[in-house]
């Protein structure tokens, strides 16, 4: 067997067990009875146990060995190529990284997840403080398992954005920070615009339906995936053949079921589109998770909160709700779903601040990394940092620095890639402008599937074979570049709140 | 480590595993979307490929000798003892069969089962016969990697009914043939009882509630279960904390939905009750499946179908079914839904036939092991025998030889299993009956918690700690005897046929 082959025929049944694990996980959160808890634990554990041993197996490495020193004779850029260099990378990090750390950390975690949610019931970080101290010096020793670099942040970005560097993540947010809090400052400055019509009663079901209807008409297969309900939307892909996504209704939210369903779909539509001949390789994965948001972002937001998605989508909207709707008119509902809100949580922002809440907290992960910021110090830096960036202050921790569950799991290097996402969207949107200069036209008369087809074709079917920068670049001509993002932003919103465009 | 503990480390891990793939395979019939098959197989099929690596690893092998040579010094009865014991005789079959051979059985069972498909829908029993006489020549080979026993089918049984031999298979069938044969006649003789109100429209809605509500009332756990809708129904146990149950809607057979659930009931409720500390090991299944099928028919037929329960239920039910039931008395609806008719499909079978359904097949896989049977005659054999037994011969092979699935998957062993179900189904209600002289007003009242704890404690919650035989000689005080399921047969059917209780 050749040595290709044999890293194949290896690599298959590690995917098949992170395949097993991820359907066991969205069980967990879909189906599972209260009493399977305990159960589901110990099947994902094995799986995800096993997973690590066949993936870490010397067999492995003498294959990786044998396929780089034979070639696979089919030049730089072949799929197999990639193959190998993503796999290779994903190797040598999973060595490096000791089981008895992977366990020390695993129970580290889980106690600081159980503590982080008791403190922000209880609205005491004092209480959270020991085991985040904890987590960041595991999130340091981690780093020194690693070749130093030119930060020691840089690894745990490359967990979620294979090759990004904290100096890229720092010269994009330094350009996107004056002007976006300069751009709420003038928004927040002018009169709000009125969404009373949210806070009105809208049936689950309706709005279900409708949801339903607006996700197939963007493409998502059906006979490939399915839809289902959970306590926090997600999507989840076992290859491109079987993607879930999930919705919640919140009462008070009624659109966010339908907004959230998209955003889902954005990212199920991703996951659907990835080559079949990945599935079951390290390729069949997103190129990073910058990537992977900037697809969801962009169905929700660009297309989603967009004037001609509701020219087309309004009226049904409409006829599903005439008590609520009926006297609202096109141009009132597209100001009230776009309202600018500077708010303490940020799962609850608007496009125009949602950058704004990451970059408060990568800076502050980076700070920790690096010791110029101590735990201790965070909660007085939150209140800081949120007046000076949005002009709000919590009054409590537990809408401050306890409201997100990263840290508390480890998750350092996660935040910033929702930025990414953000960015990338906008470069996507420009450069499909650019490619079909009809696009508001299409979108205008319900026909997604231009934008699905160019998305499938340049972002979709590569899956991992590049990474964020290069596919950006390939599809854009320019590295992922905060510009687009930032003129999208005043464009949509200053004549939203009345205000000319030259500002 | 002691061997013990080192043996139950490596048996947990297979178990986590087992039940992964079970579940994935729930998931496969209830709910993944249809072009998730192939990812399915993929995912299911590596997942029992390490399991059954693992199983058979030296490792498990050098902790079963360890464990046997140091005695677990607490006794033949324990639950270490027979821990050891029944995993060291899995151990010892996995090991006897190569994997080359599991491999080319695996392939052969794959093309039967698609020839049974098609055969069975041209009713052309020459396209599957081929692959009949394959899968036969496989079974023999099978049980040529066994120590020769008394009959070469021993060693099929072996497979669902731990111990059980070909000569206690047949003394059974022996003793109930000939009066199960009789009574038949007796009962056709008779006017038959009318069923006129089952043949209306019942809303699925209203009956699936109806159903729930029973399941509910019969003691299924529903913080550690669930219930959903498949082509076929079934229960899965993924450990005792979650058990999940399916039904199905047949408009014509509307009761069919509750009486399907409450036999898949039966089989969750004994998957609930295995003792927690089994939970991932080889205890923490049943005892076999005729034990299995025990719980299953005595929820469904003896409980389920009787005078009293329905003493209990009818209100309820033609609450919910006014104008198909509101003019139908209780008696008539007794009668009605137990009514005797020799059917040629063995699925839709009543009570006091269907053990002939199953004779008949035994008898024939038996004739097929050791040759006193050809597959070419199994058409003719068919319908001579259904001619003799139930009095009724099937005009195709469709409604005759190619109505089961079993044989094309390689499941021989497998159907006299239900007949042993039926048979200690009878035993232990008349054991129920001994402890407790007051069974029928317990059931007249909805009270089923005591048979539901005596089940738990003299059944369930032993899992496969005693074969079947010990667990019935534990309960009854005998071994498995036909006798009572035959006395329950001719007590309950003569009644309803109006015959006098001597005959």
């Amino acid at each position: 067997m050749n040595p290709l082959t044999r890293l194949n025929t290896l690599i298959n049944e590690v995917v098949d067990l992170q395949h097993a694990a991820s359907l066991l996980e969205w069980d967990e959160q879909v189906y599972m009875p209260p009493g399977g808890a305990s159960t589901h634990g110990d099947m994902v554990a094995t799986i995800r146990k096993i997973a690590h041993e066949k993936f870490t197996s010397d067999a492995v490495g003498r294959a990786l060995e044998d396929a780089r020193r034979n070639g696979t004779s089919d030049g730089d850029e072949s799929d197999n190529e990639k193959l190998v260099a993503v796999t290779a990378h994903e190797y040598d990090k999973a060595l490096r990284v000791p089981a008895d750390f992977v366990a020390e950390q695993a129970q580290a975690v889980s106690a600081a997840q159980h503590a982080w949610a008791a403190a922000r019931r209880q609205s005491d970080f004092g209480a959270f403080q020991p085991h985040l101290d904890q987590v960041v010096a595991l999130k340091r020793r981690y780093v020194g398992f690693f070749p130093p670099g030119v930060h020691p942040y840089d690894v745990l970005l490359d967990d979620f954005e294979p090759s990004m560097t904290t100096a890229e993540v720092h010269e994009l947010f330094g350009v996107l920070r004056p002007r976006q809090v300069a751009l709420i400052r003038e928004l927040t400055a002018r009169p709000q615009v009125d969404d009373g019509f949210l806070h009105q009663s809208y049936a689950e079901a309706g709005m279900t339906e409708f949801a339903r209807n607006v996700v197939t008409a963007i493409g998502f297969d059906w006979t490939r995936g399915r839809q289902d309900r959970s306590v926090h939307p997600f999507a989840t892909g076992i290859g491109p053949n079987d993607v879930r996504i999930t919705t919640r209704f919140v009462e008070r939210e009624p659109l966010s079921l339908l907004f959230g369903l998209i955003h889902e779909t954005g990212h199920a539509l991703y996951e659907q589109g990835i080559a079949p001949a990945f599935a079951r390789s390290l390729l069949g994965n997103a190129a990073s998770l910058g990537v992977h948001e900037s697809q969801s972002r962009l169905w929700e937001n660009l297309v989603g909160r967009s004037r001609p998605f509701w020219d087309f989508f309004y009226p049904a909207l409409q006829q599903q709700f005439p008590s609520q709707l009926g006297d609202v008119s096109l141009d009132h509902f597209y100001r009230g779903i776009n309202k600018v809100n500077p708010t303490l949580i940020r799962v609850e922002s608007d496009e125009a601040t949602y950058n704004l809440h990451i970059m408060l907290r990568v800076e502050m992960e980076i700070g920790l990394l690096d010791g110029t910021i101590r735990v201790e110090d965070l909660p007085e830096l939150w209140r800081s940092r949120m007046q000076e960036y949005l002009g709000v202050v919590p009054a409590t921790d537990a809408t401050g620095v306890l409201q997100d569950i990263h840290w508390s799991i480890g998750a350092f290097g996660y935040f910033a890639t929702y930025t990414l996402g953000n960015v990338i969207s906008a470069q996507l949107w420009a450069s499909y402008l650019g490619a079909h200069p009809d696009r508001d036209d299409q979108i205008r008369r319900g026909d997604f599937a231009p934008l699905l087809d160019w998305l499938r074709t340049n972002i979709h079917q590569h899956g991992r074979k590049y990474k964020a920068q290069e596919i950006v670049q390939r599809v854009t001509g320019s590295r992922i570049d905060p510009q687009p993002y930032l003129e999208y932003l005043e464009r949509k919103y200053r004549p939203i709140y009345g205000i000319d465009r030259a500002g």
